[in-house]
């Protein structure tokens, strides 16, 4: 910082020194050459302002082609998921510290194509693998259940010794001083901590981009986000780069970044994951007051969220402090005087809107095409969910609860060392009168009036041979976001996401299928009657004079699945549920046109 | 109202009123004669003021010698715990509106004898339960889990059609149109709500009293504090007016009457049992934001609390929002990497103090009985805790919290009526300033820390042959004041009760026994040095020229268990092994002293 020009504001000179420290964290030898960049990679303060240099670029292959990786680390990185990988690692068939060398390798490769981290954290993740297999040898068993596991996480998640900048130059080079408890879990359990991964400046956009690490990009696709707050987490999970990673969620942080990189994301209810040891983009204390993010997997499969999250949930409590006991099973409760009910169907209910903003026709037909395919499996029964009246207020109360204490403490961040705002927060973030107690109690007291009218869409009269019986829907499926994985800083309102953390329903994403030439409909604009100003905004990522949609193609497509509070093994489980569905009537398809070609 | 003086404040009229309407529902065939009110009953409203008119009077015996129950009835109200008589009611030999009748005619003795009562429902109970006999008729089976049992509520739970009035005058008169849902929940297990009970005046006061309905006495002794908040269902369960009580505790408000009437009080974590459907002294929305009180019940043994929890706390989250999924089973996590430790013995903690105020000579006496007799125990270990630093921290931070609206609202309830505060609040209840959000974030920042602090109170460095293994407390025992059961109006601080819900610990009384003759102590001061103001203020319960020590003879003596939050079937547990124990030891001595005499 010495060196800075006199009239150039603080934060750049940070800037400066946080990625010069990035940089000589990756190996010489681990570095990409530049014909490996498709497209070449913009300077980090570029890519902040810079989007109309982007091309629809598709990094994914980079890995296995541009040779920095063995076949055996290319193997290692992809053959196998986390139960797979941990098996092969307890059996001794493989070595801890192989397996970080392979992922910290890939990790960095993501990195030069994508910006997705924030804190590489090879050296002592390499050093840790050596103490893993020293343990291994000297004992002839794991240290614990995630022995070898190489996991990133979110940058919020404090780690001794590391930065937490939450993305912002006023907190660079004022590392933790002891870890979040969920880092210590994990560790406990003998994970590996590979890296800190990239998010938005004040973790409150929904692309990852700051002023420190730059724009975080979308590797199949640099013209579509990469999402947030978890982005570079979601990156690194879908490159490989990881085995699983933690992100956390408010607004949607863990699911929409899953649905960008067609991923599974899980955001649990709150005190299932160990939350603290994190600043998270607001003032200490702001969560138990008005809303509480919760920390939550990004995986590849469904199997590999049950993989950690069964070794997480019944510690929990042990490391946090903001944790309740729990296992990692159904805590379904009985239902009163129904013993005598015969077993019924698994019922999935379809939930198509928030009431404030129609899905886009791609999402309306995805999340249709999933009710169909699990209509068609006889072990699940398949029921519409009116659109509850209470949703449609969620997302302003959680704006409202998000905001009140004024924004101050992030501004007074910013302003410290002169600091802009990134472009998308340039007229949504400001400084605001905070609300008074009085105000903040009125909120909280209409929460609770909606989660009591929302409690009425887990149950729907009946169609049974009566016509009066209630049934229980076991879990909903609806969409991640109104909208397909949108251009860059074009994401808008989360109401669809940030909804059930207000209601702290456990909710996940599940890929579907990719975007195909048949849900361009180039000949048809989406004209139904505009619901309100979100719904009006929404259709600017559609309607051709605003958007080109050949843009979305091949841009993965997702559903969102809902369960009730703290039923979070349940949610796993129909995510599993479906996801089997879904993957069953895609190899039976798969097979057909196989044939077909025959 | 429209009778009332001109200069009458309005808060008068509508106390006769409802006092009119209180005694309107006692059927004047329940009616006592007033030889059989030892010392004769004050006016409702020279109760509130007049504290030197009551003598140590015990009127225990009375519904047994009155006459009023005929020797059936008072079988039914005495010879069985909750199951037992459900067992009765569930054989057929027992009838639920014979049932609900004796114990619907013992608290109207109860009311008679203390003013215990807010709202009498005997008619619409002894309706129910001509119902519930019907429908066991017709079916031959009863109608759920708790068919037929008599059961009260706080005067704050929502009954429709019923005044649910805090104790305020504003608030009189205005029924509630819905029930709350803990009242749902336990009809629909069959149990029958036959009153809600007495209460101070805006909650926020340890003894029962308010202009509406007087004070509620205690029946050991009127000399005594009955106890609050819920100071009536304390008297209720003790006199056997009902089978168990539902009360709610932020400060101590279950455990602290369960003290003063040697019951046995369960507060449970927060979300265990439906909050919902309360005023509860505060704005609606203040306990989500600032320290949220929580629903639990008062009983005659652990027996009941057991067999009132194991069917409420598996459907909570089918009838409250607020509520969340559990079994009434121990969620007692795996300890990671302990797979080879040998069983470990049941490790009771003991905590003599909370740092701030030294519990006066019986108090520190009675724990340290308890702790002996545990120790004499072959299966049970009993170690020492430190007093954590931070739980000094806890009282302070709580009146913080609870103080964070400026008290503006009952202020004004109050003032809308010209209803005076009732002695005790004199000078402690004023309006203040509503903090800042600010404040109120920092507030909460500062209990996560304290929660990290104290978790710590649950390990200790073992004394096992190595002397380095970390010991894990099951259970810790610690006074529930560190005072006997005050004289009226005398009670003060309640750190020693509300920094376990600030923790949001389980926390449950336990009576151990009577204050004897031999804790007098007559020739000793309690001379320590004084620790601060709260420290100061509790010895004048025990130094000669402030306080007569005979007026404690024969009061209970109890004693406060805690475990770690969300542990709630764990804390039924570790006082019921206690609570064996201390019977145990209490029948060896017995039969010992009986041996002797002979």
């Amino acid at each position: 910082m010495s060196s800075s020009p006199p009239s150039e504001p603080a934060y750049k000179a940070i800037a400066r020194k946080k990625r010069a420290q990035l940089i000589s964290r990756i190996p010489q030898e681990w570095r990409l050459d530049n014909k490996w960049i498709p497209g070449g990679m913009l300077s980090a303060e570029e890519s902040i302002t810079n989007i109309e240099a982007y091309e629809a670029v598709n990094v994914m292959d980079v890995p296995r082609k541009c040779g920095l990786l063995s076949s055996k680390q290319l193997q290692i990185t992809e053959d196998w998921d986390v139960k797979g990988l941990l098996g092969e690692i307890a059996n001794g068939r493989l070595g801890a510290k192989e397996v970080c060398e392979a992922f910290c390798k890939r990790a960095a490769i993501a990195q030069q194509l994508t910006r997705c981290l924030t804190e590489p954290l090879f050296d002592t993740a390499l050093h840790r693998a050596g103490e893993l297999d020293a343990h291994f040898q000297r004992t002839g068993k794991p240290l614990g259940p995630l022995h070898g596991l190489p996991i990133s996480v979110k940058d919020t998640f404090d780690i001794a010794g590391v930065d937490s900048t939450n993305g912002l130059a006023a907190l660079a080079f004022k590392p933790a001083t002891q870890n979040a408890p969920l880092i210590d879990l994990l560790l406990s359990l003998g994970a590996i901590i590979i890296a800190k991964t990239n998010i938005p400046q004040t973790l409150a956009a929904l692309d990852s981009v700051n002023v420190l690490f730059g724009r975080t990009l979308n590797p199949l696709n640099r013209k579509l986000t990469a999402g947030g707050s978890s982005g570079g987490e979601g990156v690194l999970v879908a490159m490989h780069g990881c085995m699983v990673g933690f992100g956390t969620d408010v607004g949607g942080s863990i699911r929409i970044p899953a649905m960008c990189h067609g991923l599974y994301g899980f955001k649990p209810s709150n005190g299932r994951v160990p939350f603290g040891g994190q600043l998270n983009g607001s003032v200490p204390g702001t969560g138990r007051s008005s809303i509480q993010a919760v920390a939550g997997p990004i995986a590849r499969s469904t199997a590999d969220i049950d993989a950690i999250m069964r070794e997480v949930t019944p510690r929990a409590e042990l490391y946090g402090e903001d944790c309740i006991p729990g296992t990692w099973a159904s805590e379904s409760p009985p239902r009163p005087l129904e013993e005598d009910t015969p077993r019924r169907k698994f019922t999935i209910g379809v939930l198509r809107s928030d009431g404030r903003v129609a899905p886009l026709p791609p999402i309306a037909k995805v999340l249709d095409e999933v009710a169909q395919t699990l209509r068609r499996n006889t072990d699940i029964e398949v029921v519409e969910i009116p659109v509850p009246k209470a949703l449609g207020d969620c997302q302003g109360l959680v704006n409202g609860l998000m905001s009140s204490d004024g924004g101050g403490f992030m501004m007074d961040l910013l302003e410290s060392t002169g600091e802009p705002l990134i472009p998308w927060l340039q007229g949504r973030m400001k400084r605001g009168n905070p609300r008074t107690v009085a105000q903040l109690f009125e909120l909280q007291a209409r929460r609770s009036e909606i989660e009591r009218e929302m409690r009425k869409m887990w149950t729907i009269s009946g169609s049974g041979a009566d016509g009066s019986a209630e049934k229980k829907i076991d879990a909903i499926i609806h969409p991640v976001a109104p909208h397909p994985v949108p251009e860059l800083d074009r994401y808008n309102a989360v109401g669809y996401t940030s909804s059930w953390v207000l209601l702290d329903y456990p909710a996940g994403t599940i890929p579907v299928r990719k975007f195909a030439e048949a849900d361009l409909e180039l000949d048809r604009e989406f004209d139904s009657k505009i619901l309100g100003s979100w719904d009006k905004r929404n259709r600017e990522l559609w309607n051709s004079n605003t958007v080109d949609r050949h843009v979305y193609l091949n841009s993965p497509l997702s559903i969102q699945v809902l369960i009730p509070r703290l039923h979070d093994y349940d949610l796993y489980k129909a995510m599993d549920i479906i996801d089997r569905a879904l993957r069953a009537e895609r190899e039976v398809k798969e097979k057909k046109s196989a044939s077909a070609k025959l």
